[in-house]
């Protein structure tokens, strides 16, 4: 399937370019193309701790439309969902970690977690202060195996930034952070796969079905299911994740268009949280919005954490990244009253 | 194809009350689904001159994400790809219409241009004062076919909202934008057609091949052509707008992703027109973004206005709607130095 790129080796790079000239200054990126792919904030003065993430690209806005005050101070770029490099990730440490130390915030999938954790060895080394979180959101797998990192993530990195922000300690950050990881769920569904650059895509979807807990990558998903309508199947992912559910808690909710949904698709299923049994349990949405894409797969995914006091200031506190939207509750839609449109020739 | 939908019938009045949910109360909607679907502000005082626009469903965000402040007072949707009715149109002029009268911002379609029209006759026979601008900006087809409205309508929303902001008197408002929209070109191109939910997707663009000025409803193009890539397409967009450009002159651009391209792909493209020779005329890039979409169309286009100093105010200019983006200007990318990554153990 043709897409508008030049080539799968150019892809990235010129994508960042591109990036980088709509930001008016506010974000740079580290020489060392094609290698080192690190987008940093340029007003970034030392003197809070460093948030770092990032991982392969095809995920965007994440993780380069979310650098900016308030959220990530640099984000390392591999190529399309392959794991940025040790030199990357530790070239993007070493660019912005001051004496108030880095947190680096991993997706958990393998090559990140080594790539990530090794420059995080080799920055300690050089004596800097680095901790690492692994999110591991996803609830779609079976319990032995490793759960991966979907959008839940932007919880994680909306929270530590505004910690950051806020002057908290590297320790303090690390630990609210590791402390709200395991409440952090998500699942996804698609109707149809992605398609990766210069690669067959994998048709594996056929027409009317849908998969279940498909990973941001295209990595199989848990089940096969028949795909009914838009309310038969966020009624299936609002019950996977009601284990994970505290009748007695209210949650922030992100709702993640992976790459390939309309906004009226998007809309229609904002709708049906609305007409939800959960809906009285939510008390900020974040999105519809494409937040943690998987290039133009069309499917979307819900995450759920509590919403504690902490939660809701972290969530809301203005951000320079225009990529993040402005969490809000859900409300009734408010209705006006029709003006009486007869007029005097046919009424 | 399958859609997160729940049946054609239902799918805009789900949409729109979907999209109520998250605005915070700044918009409603008028009572009357399924046949009145209207979008308009909440804080409005009748104290302006209303700014008025619509037509068919599916190029969200438009029309409805851009009512608020500084942009519409109300948006009049038509279900999928269809006008809406006289009694819509109506019904919204006289909701939003006070003393200062209304400007109605029309895409140039016969359905569209009918129902507001008459609309607009019966408004006046209610001693309303209305005028109606139609906006026909596609460059594509001949000189003896009706040009159509593509996504430079954006550009004249955003100017009349601003005057009409700013205390603007209808015929100023009129005036100015009659004069502008002539200056407005754009053209699309599409590299797969739009999914018409309930309906068979045409597919008469062949892998491998594009269709140069598809309309946004999926009409057929100018020309297919043989699509390279990123590079070449967008080449051949620049120089069918040419003929439009005044070499002395500064203008505004607006990159608009047609629905299915992914935030790398346009990226990718937002990167070739720094590297046109077109580069140093633009003052101005609106977007990349999902301005006026054609549901899921794997397509962009490219819209200019030559950038006058009211132009560049008024599209400057802060607005309430999160969908219309900050216009900036492109920069090269800043390249920041990259830290010495050699260590003890390795060099």
């Amino acid at each position: 399937m043709s897409q508008f790129i030049n080539s799968r080796n150019k892809l990235v790079t010129e994508a960042l370019n591109g990036f980088l000239r709509g930001q008016e200054g506010q974000v740079s990126r580290l020489d060392g193309f094609p290698h080192i792919k690190v987008v940093v904030r340029t007003d970034w003065k030392f003197d809070q701790v460093a948030i770092i993430s990032g991982g392969g690209s095809g995920h965007e806005p994440a993780h380069i439309g979310f650098v900016g005050k308030g959220m990530l101070t640099a984000a390392v770029c591999g190529e399309i969902f392959a794991s940025p490099s040790v030199e990357a990730v530790l070239a993007g440490i070493l660019a912005v970690t001051g004496e108030k130390g880095c947190l680096l915030i991993v997706k958990n999938y393998t090559g990140d977690r080594l790539n990530f954790g090794l420059a995080a060895e080799k920055a300690r080394a050089r004596g800097l202060n680095i901790k690492m979180v692994i999110v591991d959101d996803d609830i779609s797998l079976p319990e032995d195996v490793q759960a991966r990192g979907l959008a839940g993530t932007l919880f994680v990195h909306k929270i530590a930034g505004f910690l950051a922000e806020g002057g908290k300690s590297l320790d303090e950050i690390f630990d609210a952070t590791q402390s709200l990881i395991p409440l952090i769920a998500s699942i996804g569904v698609s109707i149809d796969n992605c398609t990766v650059p210069g690669t067959l895509k994998d048709e594996r979807i056929a027409e009317g079905m849908a998969e279940l807990g498909l990973g941001i990558h295209g990595e199989p998903g848990r089940e096969l299911i028949a795909f009914e309508n838009a309310g038969s199947i966020m009624k299936i992912i609002l019950s996977n994740l009601q284990s994970k559910i505290d009748n007695d808690q209210k949650y922030a909710l992100i709702l993640n268009n992976l790459g390939g949904c309309t906004p009226l698709e998007m809309a229609v299923l904002r709708e049906e949280i609305a007409k939800s049994d959960l809906v009285s349990q939510l008390s900020l949405i974040i999105g519809p919005e494409m937040l943690m894409t998987s290039l133009d797969m069309h499917g979307f995914s819900v995450s759920i954490l509590p919403s504690s006091k902490l939660v809701a200031e972290a969530l809301t506190f203005p951000v320079g990244p225009r990529a993040w939207p402005n969490p809000v509750p859900l409300i009734d839609p408010i209705i006006a009253d029709l003006p009486k449109i007869q007029t005097k020739e046919n009424g």
